[in-house]
């Protein structure tokens, strides 16, 4: 049973390098929207998840933010009308790189244009409008998802009270855009994507996989791996190996990751959304990343960062905080000492939701 | 011109885990040996450097050490005689898995036996006889080389009196063995690898460009990147590159550290050389690291760590300092600030000359 829901756009949809003609936007929905219209909550996602946050009646499969979102969770759906929407370019319902361009009745491929986390903050409004919405509670990210959240703020100033923005930065810098950039370079050098037109059924499995496997390695911290794994020798191997097979057990525990993570994501929206992520900063809105952020509205600001993540440094989110208040009276900025890097925000829950419920 | 001097060994050569048959072992020499024989310092490399540390009479190409060693340098050649050696399973001279077998005619390749760093250990130790050397004054390294010093004093402690050891560590731990797990699947991922039967002419450039653009991220910092690059974008590129192409200074940056990897290691030796550092465990030596390092008998040692450094983090050099002042009297640590990560030793030079020249 799905709980998706999805928006067909009217026309065309303007991208910031392009045109999309009727895109799709899938959503999902939890709680219900207030008289006066006040208490709705959107949440933009990391690259990889879909609209499904959290369970719910329709579908009761355990979403991926499932402890922080749903009744008497920190964003607390019995109070809130929460709002996710599966980001433009991805594959989860919304229209991406992997959807067919109803001009040509191909699949777009890479006649898809450039794609910006400003486009997925615009098509987020037109949910908003199909769902009457005018202004959020909330705009709520984590990772990619908060960048976007901030896209939001900068490109809707009147329509958002509050930002929550978790593990997250105001722009890409080199050493995580140098990650990202050899991930998709990993996969296109796998003669499976074959210039993007790759069979949907194979496509290239090795290079996702090498690429889901660096990004494990930005995700998470050495200090994390050093006390769980320490030199522990994988033992659901055989005992002789490749030679240059599997020995040590976080070996294995990557093994594990991309064995998973292969055929759920198509690596022509990956490519798309992990380009827009080095795309995207916000000194663009106004020359300079001060000015920028003037432009932002909110009576509330609450940003989140990990000491241990060096994906999206915890200096970016103090960046963020600092360059906000100058501007705004209420931001809050908490400097968590998870260890678990970058992801901390879907495994380190103790720390995190009293955080995100000190917003709510 | 030429300054490698060969070792042929004269028949076995016993390795942790296996056999060769007379390998040789490439090294050259700096200064002379004085009349006592007693300041002699060994240098074992990194992974990818060849025996040439510094220019020399013989050859007067630059060294890869070549502000550290030479007269009036740090290690100044007209106190001591230097010598330096191309690592057992490397390609710059010494047997590797690029060499020929003699037993077979053919290359070792995969045939070559499981490496660890205490064969190149010992290997340097047949160096010494050779040359007439009973005991160092010191023996140095940096890196995978620091590693292998150690190695050096754990297995002939009654042949050194000093260890300098560089932005290294006791034993490799998950978040690095990740890297360069990752860094090797990449290779053996590339049809070109062949299951390492290439032609050596050709062989998996993909992989060994991709590999090394992962090592450069290994190497640095990002605070260097964000310093040095920015969001500054690329300028040798034309103005509309490859939907996937390069945007950033960073990305154009990695692609020339690549091109000019290429071509210089072979992918085998690669393999065997990065995976015995994963294997590496000074705890092997005597049930813990403590009771291991208690092998050890040093006058002095120096142990020199980065504060940027996450491949080799300076946790692990102030680990390897503690344990042995519990049995050493003269342990030295320095904690040095520079920004460039794991490669400072080769760039900071301001920071590394003055700290290795207290010892020396």
């Amino acid at each position: 049973m799905s709980a998706i829901r999805k928006l067909i756009v009217d026309g065309e949809f303007e991208m910031t390098r392009g045109t999309l003609q009727s895109p799709t936007i899938a959503y999902e929905t939890w709680g219900c929207l207030n008289e006066s219209g006040n208490n709705a909550v959107l949440i933009f996602t990391g690259l990889s998840p879909t609209a499904h946050v959290a369970s719910s009646i329709d579908d009761p499969s355990s979403g991926w933010w499932e402890d922080m979102v749903g009744p008497d969770k920190p964003i607390d759906t019995d109070r809130y009308f929460v709002v996710c929407i599966n980001s433009l370019g991805s594959c989860f319902g919304s229209t991406g790189p992997a959807s067919i361009n109803p001009a040509t009745g191909e699949h777009y491929r890479l006649s898809f244009p450039i794609l910006c986390l400003e486009d997925i903050a615009n098509s987020g409004a037109l949910v908003l409008d199909h769902l009457g919405i005018d202004s959020l509670h909330a705009v709520v990210g984590a990772s990619m998802g908060g960048m976007t959240s901030l896209a939001f703020a900068l490109l809707h100033p009147d329509r958002c009270c509050g930002l929550v923005s978790i593990s997250s930065a105001a722009r890409s810098l080199p050493f995580s855009i140098a990650i990202r950039s050899l991930q998709r370079e990993i996969i296109r050098k796998d003669p499976a994507w074959a210039d993007g037109e790759y069979d949907f059924a194979a496509g290239p499995v090795t290079g996702m996989r090498l690429a889901r496997k660096l990004g494990m390695l930005s995700y998470r911290s050495a200090t994390e791996w050093a006390e769980r794994f320490g030199r522990e020798r994988a033992t659901d191997q055989p005992a002789v190996s490749h030679p240059f097979g599997i020995d040590f057990e976080v070996e294995s525990y990557l093994e594990a990751h991309a064995n998973r993570f292969v055929g759920t994501f198509d690596a022509n929206c990956y490519l798309y959304l992990s380009r827009a992520m080095d795309l995207f900063d916000a000194a663009d809105h106004g020359g300079s990343l001060e000015t920028g952020l003037k432009r932002i509205d909110l009576e509330r600001a609450l940003i989140i960062g990990v000491e241990t993540d060096f994906l999206f440094p915890v200096q970016q989110q103090e960046e963020l905080a600092v360059t906000l208040k100058k501007n705004l009276k209420d931001v809050e900025f908490h400097r968590l000492a998870s260890i678990q890097g970058h992801d901390s925000f879907l495994v380190d829950m103790d720390r995190f939701r009293p955080a995100v419920a000190s917003f709510f």
